[in-house]
């Protein structure tokens, strides 16, 4: 029988084997009490199992204050725990509830972090993933052979649908791929989910039928399930091709049930990742989060960005837009979003250790602050793309293209 | 115009009142760039506020690692941030990631919990809260003036429909008020959900109608939206009271849009709590976020015990009980879920610090492994209890009540 198995980062002041099974024991049968007709093979059949540890090395003080140890000994460790699909089917919550469900809290851990799942044929099978993708972003947009170019409304919340149709309309005629919402806005006092929608599609739907360009806006629908529902339709016959969801916010059966309707992309934004993710023994890692969603269907995921303003590490960036890139669900991939102080500088490293142009690439005062316009600012994050491609370094790009240049000389010093 | 304010207790290296703005400001209008027409009032309307801050401790190590500091000085404070409903209407995950979203990962904070969240009166009018809450689940199974007595089906998964229904029939017996399945079960390969329904309920009918108590089963309905609506459908037509919802794994979404059909009690399990809480600088303490579950309508809510087998300290769970009393949406209160490590002893200092019995206990071995069998286990339970609120000690209520005093004698050490 097929199993699914848990990577975890571990820490903990009692032998680490026999910690290893506490979690494996709460996680699954439990403490079993004599019932009748049980058998050893129900058991094993259900029990989840320790695959492997491996040792790491011993600190003195814990990683999460609350635990004691009389010695003052912690030991840290990665073990892989196992449980038989048998468990919980094909039901994502009940997955997740045993994957990081009450392990975090057994006095047990002084650290506890999920760092990857590792999913059997069937469960890939199973789902079918994002409906559109990496490719099918790339002919919704008809952009390819580089990132798409995208940016955020900002400021974030407080402009009308008319000041955010005239702002869409300058980052249309800029040459820009794709635009969202602000996570904090989906209906303001003085921005209708509606009224937005018609400013903005009514600016998009002119400029397609003018130059063939049909720029991708994700427009912010998190709300309760039905009106998701009504807003991901309106989107939908206003001409609109992408939808946001904040996905911790809104959660993961709400998630899937938007990205089953498969008509819009779905751009998922993270917004409250730090919590799950800020303490290095302590919640998720992008490699396991990002296949939960994808399982969700999400199409678009956001990874933070190379020197980005955040305090996420460069290492740790780079390890979850390779992990957007592997094949999943029905051998589906999902488009990072690259994003957080981005304005084509960090082009040359993201390609450098990436190799890959299958992003969404997010600028805003990159774009919007440009000495040339918001025009100028479209191209030089283009032209940054094509220089880091072509084996350009900075200094290179700098030379062969002018509106990069004055990228440069604006915004490079804060790189 | 009516705000909404949440309290954060921070750690920084920075100064403490700029910490504070640059939150306030990536949480709302952040950054402002030039649009026509925006007015000084416009900002002012949208913006959030920093309406208190109060200075705490300075320390020398920073809480979450990962920021550093020149001098090594990590201040610590309270602050209060306000935002206009005007932002985000009545919409909970726009909400939830105004409150918690990007700025967990703000490089001014070493360290940023959300401890509680004040809501204006018409929020509180908006939303319903739960459709039962303590009267409704008291009426349900008929108990006054005590706590609900429970315990969780056990082992956790690879039990079968029959067996299941076998323990049920002892537990009815045994004179229970309530039952739940476990967070790992919602359908396995041995018990799927509406065999395990029908088996369950026919005991549950059957038992009702001899008896006139009707035991309330919380099944694990945690799945999808459609098969959620499936399953709890189910239940109401097998004479059903209630069901059961992973909150953390469905999502406030998919929870709310369960909770609005109004004709299950819902009951709330909160794990994967010690991933959002376990670290006292990082996260969400309990008080904000059972609001945000009762606010979508959750009737009963996981607080861990006294004196329980997880790290929770007791002044945590008491303040979480103290909590769910305190009405909210529609002057509602939910029914906190006390277990973990629960025999009945911990019933004397669990009502001397809430005095309280709007409880549902929940207790395993505590009612299986009593010397008297489950049915004395129960009586022992409401034993503990009474005489808790009788203002006996526990060594008076062991002169007093026999099947208690044979609780003592074999779980009493492990206090």
């Amino acid at each position: 029988m097929e199993r699914i198995t848990g990577k975890y980062f571990i820490e903990t002041p009692f032998d680490v084997e026999n910690a290893a099974q506490v979690l494996a024991g709460e996680q699954s049968s439990g403490t079993f009490i004599a019932v009748p007709g049980e058998t050893e093979e129900l058991k094993a059949r259900f029990a989840a199992r320790v695959e492997s540890i491996t040792h790491l090395e011993t600190v003195n003080s814990p990683a999460i204050p609350g635990a004691s140890s009389k010695h003052n000994l912690y030991h840290r460790a990665n073990i892989e725990v196992s449980w038989s699909v048998e468990n919980f089917g094909y039901n994502l919550p009940v997955l997740i509830s045993t994957l990081q469900g009450n392990l975090y809290e057994l006095t047990q851990f002084t650290g506890l972090k999920l760092m990857d799942i590792e999913l059997p044929e069937s469960y890939s099978n199973h789902f079918r993933g994002p409906r559109f993708g990496i490719e099918g972003c790339r002919q919704l947009t008809q952009v390819y052979k580089r990132p798409l170019i995208g940016t955020i409304i900002k400021p974030s919340i407080g402009m009308t649908p008319a000041q955010t149709a005239q702002l869409v309309q300058v980052l249309a005629e800029a040459g820009i791929d794709f635009i969202k919402d602000d996570e904090l806005l989906s209906k303001s006092a003085n921005s209708s989910f509606n009224d937005r929608v018609d400013a903005v599609m009514k600016v998009i739907n002119n400029h397609a039928d003018k130059t063939g360009k049909k720029v991708m806006y994700a427009f912010n629908i998190s709300d309760e399930i039905d009106t998701m529902l009504r807003r991901y339709e309106y989107v939908i016959n206003a001409g609109g091709t992408c939808a946001m969801l904040s996905l911790n916010s809104v959660g993961l059966a709400g998630v899937k049930k938007i990205c089953d309707q498969r008509e819009l992309a779905i751009h998922g934004h993270r917004n409250g990742w730090g919590m799950l993710n800020r303490h290095p023994l302590l919640g998720i890692e992008f490699p396991a989060y990002q296949k939960l969603w994808r399982l969700a269907g999400v199409d678009q995921i956001h990874v933070n960005g190379i020197q980005n303003k955040f305090w996420e590490s460069d290492d740790s960036v780079v390890r979850s837009i390779e992990a957007c890139l592997k094949p999943l669900a029905n051998g589906t991939t999902a488009l990072p979003v690259v994003s957080s102080g981005q304005w084509g500088g960090q082009a040359f490293e993201t390609y450098r250790r990436t190799n890959t142009t299958d992003l969404l690439y997010m600028a805003g005062g990159g774009i919007m602050a440009h000495p040339d316009g918001p025009g100028g600012g479209v191209v030089a994050l283009q032209q940054a793309w094509k220089g880091a491609v072509d084996g350009l370094s900075q200094d290179q790009a700098v030379q062969r293209y002018s509106e990069f240049a004055n990228s440069v000389k604006k915004f490079g010093s804060k790189a």
